[in-house]
C-alpha cells in the first residue's frame, strides 16, 4: 500500500519529528538544520545583507525539465542573485494535504537537496503543515533566502539609464510553454523542458566582467514584459525592444500561436533581463555566452529617454507598438 | 458588492502590483518594503544571526483574541526570541483562495501590522500567490524571520542540565482551547482569549537577570508536552512535573474535560518554557511576574537524572505517570 501524509505528520508530535528526520534532514543534511533548534543560528560573512521569500504553487507539481521543488529552490535564490547578492541560506515550508503520496513528497525533497546544492546554498530551516484533505491542493512549498551583498555593486530596479543596452540570457517563454502544454494536454514535437535553472554562477560571471551593471531582474511571473514595465516605470524611462532581436524557441512560437499567448508575457525560471550601459554590452554577452546557461544570449532592446515609461516593441515588419504591463489573469499557479 | 481577490491579483502585473501597493505596502509601511525589488537588502548590526520560517494555515482565520495574522506575526517573532536573537525583520507570503473578500485581507493585514509594530520588528519582504477557488482554504500565510543572536547566551534545545528548574509564563493550553471552541461550537463562560503574543520583550527581561538560561521553547503546536519531550530527548536528561504547579485556567480545563483532551498537550502561543538553573529560579519568577506576559508564571517542574529521557507528571493524587511525546493526531490547523 502506498505510504501517504496523514494529519499527525503535521501536529507537532512523534509524526511530525519522524518525518523531519527521515526525509527533511536526511536529504537537506547539514550541520545546521540538524541541530533541530526554533531557528537556524547563522554566522554571516558580511551584515549587509539581502532577504527574500516566495510561495510556489505550481500546477502540475511534476513537469518536464522540473517540479516544484526545484522551482521554489531556484526561484528564491535567483531574486538573491539578480539583487547583486551571494545565494547562502534557504528556510523551506510545506503546506501538504492530508493523503499526499509520500513517494512523491520525498521526490521533491530529493529535488530540492539537489538543486541546493547545485547552487551552492544550504537549507537551514523548515516547517511542515498538514491540511485536511480538500484543504490544499497536494503541496505547496514556501523558500525564503538570505544573501550577502557583493560590495561595489548598484543594482536596484530604478536604476536603468539611458543608453542601457538590455540583455536576455536565452530564450523566453519555455518554463510557461511547458506548463501550459502539459496543463493543456498538447503534446509537442522536439524536447521542450521548463528553463528553471539556478542564475547565481551566471551572475558571478557577468558582474566579474561589468561590476557596472544598473539593473537585473529574472523574469518569472508576467515574463519579460511584466518585468520591464516595472524597471521602466520605477526608472523614470522608455525601453525599446528589437522584435527581431528576442530569442524564442521554435516550439514556444507553437505553443504560443495555438494558445493565443505572446512569449513576452510568459514566465521564465532560469532568464535574466540586465541592463548594462552600453560600453560594456560586448563584454557581457560574450561572457554569458561562455556559460551554460547563457549560450543564446541576446541584445533585446535598450533604454530610450521618454516621459511616457513605457515599454515598446519594434515589431519585425517595421511598425511599433506598446508593450504593456500585464493585466488580467495570466497563466495561473505558473510557479 | 463585496470585492473579492481574483486569479489576477496573484499573475504578477497590474493587479498584484496595485494589491501591494494598496495594502501590503500602505501598512506594513516601511522604507525597505517600498523600494519594491526582488530582495530587501538589509544592514545588520551583527554577522550572527538566527532565521527561521513558519507557515500558517490556522481554522477559523479569526478567533477569540487574534486571528491568522497576528499568529504569523507572533509565531515567527517568538521562534526568534526564544532561540536568544533580538527579532528584526520578517517577510510574509500569502496564498489566497479565488474569491476570498479583499475586506477580510485588508483586516488581516492591518492585524499583521500591528503586531509587528508591537513586536518592534519591520515585515521588508513579501509575496502573493492566487490559488483557483477549492485549491487552498481561505488564506494561507508564511513568515519568515531573522533576528540578531545575543552575545553570551547559550540557549539550545539540548542544554538543560540536571537540577534545572522548568518555568512557565502563564497558564497553559488557552489558545488551543479557543480553537477547539470555535471550531466545535462551544460557548464557555467568561472571556477566555488565545494567549497569542510577541514574547521577545518578555525574553529580554528574564536574560536581564539570567543570561544563563539555558533552554527556552515557545509550546506551540503538541504543547508542552511535545516541547518538554524533544528537550528530554536533546539533552539526554529527564523532567519531572507537579501537575499542582501546572497554571491552567478554570474555562481550558472544562474544555478539555468536555473534549477530552488534556492541557499539557494543547497549544499555546504565548508561553515558553524557561529551563534556568536552580539558583536563579526565584528572580527569574520575579522578573517575570512584573512583565504583562508573566503575571501568572510558575515553577512546573525539575530536570532530574535518568536515563530514560522522559517527561513524568506527579499527579495531584500522589501518582507518577510518564507525559509521553504527543502521537497520532491532535488538533489540526491550530496554527
Amino acid at each position: 500500500m502506498e505510504e501517504k501524509i496523514l494529519l499527525s505528520h503535521g501536529s507537532g508530535g512523534k509524526q511530525t519529528n519522524n518525518l523531519i528526520s527521515d526525509l527533511f534532514i536526511r536529504y537537506f543534511d547539514n550541520e545546521i538544520i540538524s541541530e533541530m533548534n526554533d531557528s537556524a543560528q547563522l554566522m554571516l560573512s558580511s551584515n549587509k545583507i539581502a532577504f527574500t521569500t516566495d510561495s510556489f504553487v505550481v500546477n502540475p507539481i511534476f513537469f518536464k525539465g522540473g517540479d516544484i521543488g526545484k522551482l521554489a529552490v531556484y526561484g528564491t535564490v535567483n531574486d538573491l542573485a539578480v539583487s547583486g547578492a551571494k545565494p547562502l541560506y534557504l528556510s523551506s515550508a510545506f503546506i501538504i494535504e492530508e493523503g499526499f503520496s509520500i513517494e512523491k513528497l520525498e521526490s521533491i525533497v530529493k529535488s530540492m537537496a539537489t538543486a541546493a546544492k547545485e547552487a551552492g546554498v544550504k537549507i537551514v530551516a523548515g516547517d511542515t503543515k498538514v491540511v485536511e484533505k480538500g484543504g490544499v491542493d497536494g503541496v505547496f512549498i514556501n523558500t525564503s533566502g538570505i544573501g550577502t551583498i557583493y560590495e561595489n555593486t548598484h543594482i536596484k530596479v530604478d536604476n536603468a539609464k539611458v543608453d542601457d543596452v538590455v540583455i536576455v540570457n536565452g530564450t523566453l517563454g519555455d518554463h510557461g510553454a511547458v506548463i501550459m502544454c502539459e496543463r493543456n494536454g498538447i503534446g509537442i514535437d522536439g524536447e521542450l523542458l521548463s528553463d528553471c535553472a539556478a542564475l547565481n554562477s551566471l551572475v558571478d560571471s557577468i558582474l566579474e566582467v561589468c561590476p557596472h551593471i544598473h539593473v537585473l531582474r529574472d523574469a518569472t511571473r508576467g515574463g519579460v514584459a511584466a518585468v520591464l514595465n516595472e524597471i521602466a516605470d520605477s526608472s523614470g524611462v522608455s525601453i525599446e525592444l528589437e522584435e527581431s532581436s528576442i530569442p524564442v524557441r521554435e516550439e514556444v512560437k507553437g505553443v504560443c500561436e495555438l494558445l493565443g499567448l505572446d512569449p513576452l508575457y510568459i514566465a521564465n525560471e532560469g532568464k535574466i533581463c540586465c541592463f548594462v550601459p552600453r560600453e560594456y554590452a560586448e563584454q557581457v554577452i560574450t561572457q554569458m555566452k561562455k556559460h551554460p546557461l547563457g549560450s543564446e544570449a541576446a541584445i533585446i532592446g535598450k533604454v530610450v529617454e521618454s516621459e511616457a515609461h513605457k515599454v515598446y516593441l519594434k515589431t519585425i515588419i517595421g511598425g511599433k507598438r506598446i508593450v504593456d504591463m500585464p493585466s488580467g489573469i495570466q497563466l495561473p499557479r505558473i510557479c
